[in-house]
């Protein structure tokens, strides 16, 4: 049988494949991995790839606009190898497999062009001072200074510990020392000392994002803005709640606030550890931090009680923490390192989202985009180039995989996507750490519900239809329910199954989601089919189906391509402001100008979540992609 | 026989004394003090009382001069009352018992019209807060800045501890907190919170002056800028040695420095517990302080290494230290407090000099003024309202009673005062706290070397002529000696002397201060003898006998009348300071517009000390005065 020559982007691995071969075969064969949600069945549409030379057969472009196809896509599940082809696969196609390690955050970009001398507020550099003689006996701080002065620093502060220290390394370095400075946010001639060293150093800055769930660090060299190693953590105050609610509630107890302080230092102490055993890089090296993170996170980590965020009217304590000291906050950084967290919104609209807003780029463009973080809450940003609104909405934590019988969180052992045939109704999923499964996690949930409602399952309102042909549907203590895997397959010998409570408690979160959505959108005037863009964000975001989200009504029906996925934002906003002070001072004007919506002072989010209790919505005319699908397939 | 009505001021006493009565017999009728150094022979001049009405005959007026005679000057001893007469004390010649207590500072006027809502940087008052609601729902310091910019506060700085206690005390004090808050420096819109309370509260400072010897403080009401209280107490740091030197020596080894902070730490507390008794002012209600102190004392309290002041080429690691925060340097005052050092201007002109200098006012005169602070080290500033020299000379501590056989301190058993009859060679002395001596101390030896010079006891070398017809004079282990008190009258059973060692380390001594003046004066081409006023400042400076100090030539011959005694001009620096920005500017403005002559790298000081090494001087016609007593009485 005839063989062709296959050449794979961006790995660059060419490989021959006989004749009437799938694309997705050629791509196991190459060991790498592409989404393949439906199994195969060429109806998600999730498996496009860029097809380039004449040896390519499309049996089906299905989820293909004319454009696509123009552009060279085609579904490599629906593809046939006939001759010499080279297939790109997209990035945000490739699967990351996301057993919570620090390994998902592994490689990172420098985001911008990178000139530390214009944009880095921290700098080394050796400093030569006059020696002192009985002709010259100023004091050490005024030679010092006099010395930065000559270089351009008018304004400079020396704090007391090196003040305190400063004798004997001015001395033991032969009056040439190496100076660590931070420049002022808005000025170069404004500066603070962080060290004086006999020996030569490198400054080295660390991006953290403090999630609920977990906490990830990127360590950078800030000479050149690489970033040197990531590393990634369950935030150890998980053991005291596992959302944002109960940590606030467990704060207000005897020592609680000051556990909860220990347990996230922990975390971020085992992960300096863990950088320095990868990159030899010591913590006390680490000369200034960006902190990223939820209204409540960075209120536990600056030990500022979050009571007020939980209570009517919603205040927090504050949205604009000005730098701390490293030794203020008992941080095992260098203790003079300036720890920056970034600003918030509001109790619900955190320096996660308007890092996440300076990562997405949204405001470095005309296009109207709409910026989500999907997790506990909905946070979302509607906007373009010259304004903002925001709001948030209390999903519930049924995506996370609570308030739901067989729910779970994202680790292994659960049903990540799910796939239901249309006929037989027997689901095929995939299982994170390919482990018997042992529950659903959150994007299993969407990718299930979806599920369900295409191939009829479940009606527009969530109910199971018990009716069906198969041992799947059935009536359980909890109302109608499906049954995904049964008891043989599974880790704890238990069926695992979808309730009608299930579905109700996913049905409001997906509801109260969408009706931000609405909200943001009228409150300025505009229909959610203007969108240009949806750019999704967090580490839930990553691994959501955005098809199937779209299906239950969780996302807007909007064309394929103006979905992006852009991954931990947060982190990603800490690490752009971590190097650039423009891009610091960017995220205040993010806060600043930013427009918040209070739902719960607002009359039309009851009406607009309603609306939204539906599959996909009261209104299906707002999603008629999802409604050609459904009539189709139902 | 005929009695007179005789009135004494200031005290406003009235008494009845026999005709031929002395005003000092007057004077000790009505239980007053008055200063006798020759025990009312006559020949010192220092008990000059004011007489007005024509019932007192003058006796004697040596040591008076036209214009003093003019004004109603008597002295009290030469005195004798023959009519009705009113007797003024001046105040300065009231004698202070000076066992070293806190009473010696027991009241201070406040120095200038006080007008604290102009002057001082520290506020106390009630903010009214709008309450927060859906619509309204900023966090809580941003609410808290907004009603403070209202007030023209523009940029205000939260220090973390408040920003984690802000919540409570804003909703228990019902959105009406209690503000205090300190303004910058410089201006009136700039400010940083130091507390926020639920409850009414009155805004209290320190001025706390760190002495080598004696720790001194003020209490003072910021509000209307009153001295709550005083109190002063040994510096807990003389347990590892007596002066800066051994100090510095002593912080160099191995947790020396932290000792050293920690004792006068300890001291501080004494006094802040002291004050707390004694006015029911906590020590966390103080919210200011302004420490002064010499460069060494400042060193130590801010805990940085003093090493390098005590080497070529003597300089300090800070001369202008920041505000910082009492937390910073766990001082027991409000944690919030900022602690200010005044400046200094070098290794051992420091910050007790510039403060007093201030307090002196010789920056707001025309005259030429001399400013010396005699202790361990004479520091000197010369100088008008538009500029100032200064230097600082190592006097040894001959003056603090080391290096001298029965040297001591000024404490309980020290004598004082000694007078030697010019015929038999006797010595009266007087002894603090009248009981039997122990041994002498500085102004004690000044007194004595000044009356063995008088009477003839030594020649103008310093030896001590062993042909006299007395025995208090004799050979000795360590050369000719006089004894002052015989060991019947001791406390010991021992005869106090004074040996030729100890006539030649008090001379090395008076010698280096008045080389310092002579080369002040050289520097700018000014005469000694044109200084208009002498301002004596200092605790020890308080009880030099000035006549005597003149006739060894530690002090230069002037007028009586141009010496003013000032006491401790470092605590008033800083209590001025305290009270007044503008006061605290200035004493910056004093620190920078001195110039400092090192005089060891100065060629005119070494001759100077050598010419200095006669009594009064190799060159007695810089003395008129002592010369014409000199030659009279030997």
């Amino acid at each position: 049988m005839a063989s062709h020559r296959v050449k794979l982007e961006p790995s660059n691995q060419t490989l021959e494949m006989p004749t009437g071969s799938l694309l997705t075969e050629a791509i196991r064969e190459a060991n790498l991995d592409i989404a393949q949600p439906c199994g195969g069945q060429g109806r998600c549409g999730r498996c496009a790839v860029i097809v380039d030379g004449e040896g390519a057969r499309r049996r089906s472009t299905i989820r293909l606009s004319g454009k696509d196809i123009d552009s060279g896509f085609a579904l490599a599940c629906q593809t046939v190898i006939e001759g010499d082809v080279t297939i790109t696969i997209p990035e945000q196609e490739l699967i990351s497999r996301r057993l919570v390690t620090d390994k998902s955050a592994a490689k990172v970009e420098v985001p911008f062009v990178y000139d530390a001398e214009s944009m880095q507020s921290v700098r080394a550099f050796e400093l030569e001072l006059p020696e002192p003689s009985l002709d010259d006996n100023r004091d050490d701080v005024s030679r010092t200074k006099t010395a930065l002065v000559a270089m351009g620093y008018e304004h400079i502060d020396i704090p007391l510990p090196l003040i305190q220290s400063m004798g004997d390394v001015l001395r033991q370095s032969n009056w040439s020392p190496w100076v660590i400075l931070e420049r002022s946010e808005d000025s170069n001639s404004s500066a603070r000392l962080i060290d004086l060293r006999k020996e030569p150093t490198r400054p080295v800055g660390l991006a953290l994002d403090i999630g609920t769930t977990t906490v990830t660090t990127y360590l950078v060299d800030l000479e050149n803005g690489k970033v040197l190693n990531t590393a990634a953590e369950y935030n150890d105050q998980i053991a005291r709640g596992e959302d944002v609610i109960s940590r606030i509630i467990y704060a207000s107890k005897e020592d609680g606030l000051a556990d909860l302080g220990q347990r996230v230092r922990k975390t971020i102490s085992t992960l300096l550890e863990r950088l320095q055993r990868r990159t030899g890089v010591e913590p006390t090296d680490i000369y200034k931090v960006i902190v990223a993170g939820n209204t409540t996170m960075i209120h536990l980590f600056l030990q500022i009680p979050p009571a007020s965020i939980r209570l009517v009217p919603y205040v927090p304590a504050i949205n604009h923490p000005k730098r701390y000291l490293a030794s203020d906050l008992e941080l095992d950084v260098h203790p003079l390192a300036s720890v920056d967290c970034l600003p918030g919104v509001a109790s619900y609209v955190g320096a996660d989202i308007t890092a996440g807003v300076l990562a997405s780029g949204m405001k470095d463009k005309e296009d109207l985009t709409l910026f989500i973080d999907v997790g506990t809450n909905g946070e979302m940003v509607l906007g373009a180039k010259d304004w903002l609104v925001t709001c948030a909405c209390s999903a519930g934590p049924a995506f996370e995989g609570a308030g739901v019988l067989d729910g779970m969180r994202a680790t292994q052992g659960a049903i990540e996507e799910v796939w239901i045939h249309s006929e037989t109704f027997e689901p095929t999923y995939r299982v994170i750490g390919e482990v018997p499964p042992r529950g659903i996690c959150g994007s299993g949930l969407i990718s299930l519900l979806a599920e369900l409602f295409v191939t009829g399952v479940v009606d527009r309102s969530g109910n199971v239809k018990l009716d069906l042909d198969t041992p799947r549907v059935r009536e359980g203590e909890h109302g109608g329910e499906y049954v995904i895997a049964w008891s043989e397959e599974t880790e704890s010998g238990n069926d695992i199954v979808l309730t009608k409570v299930d579905v109700d408690n996913l049905m409001r979160a997906k509801a109260a989601i969408y009706a931000g959505f609405s909200v943001l959108a009228t409150s300025v005037g505009l229909d959610l089919a203007d969108v240009q863009r949806v750019l999704v964000g967090g580490a839930f975001g990553k691994y959501i189906n955005v098809e199937k989200a779209v299906q239950i009504g969780l996302l807007p029906d909007l064309p394929w391509d103006r979905f992006h996925f852009l991954g931990n934002t947060s982190v990603l906003g800490a690490y752009m402001a971590l190097l650039s002070r423009d891009a610091r001072n960017k995220v205040r004007e993010i806060a600043d100008g930013m427009t918040y919506i209070e739902l719960s002072a607002d009359n039309t989010f009851y009406d607009a979540f309603t609306a939204a209790m539906f599959l996909p919505h009261t209104n299906i005319s707002l999603f008629p992609n999802v409604a050609e699908v459904w009539e189709r397939e139902a």
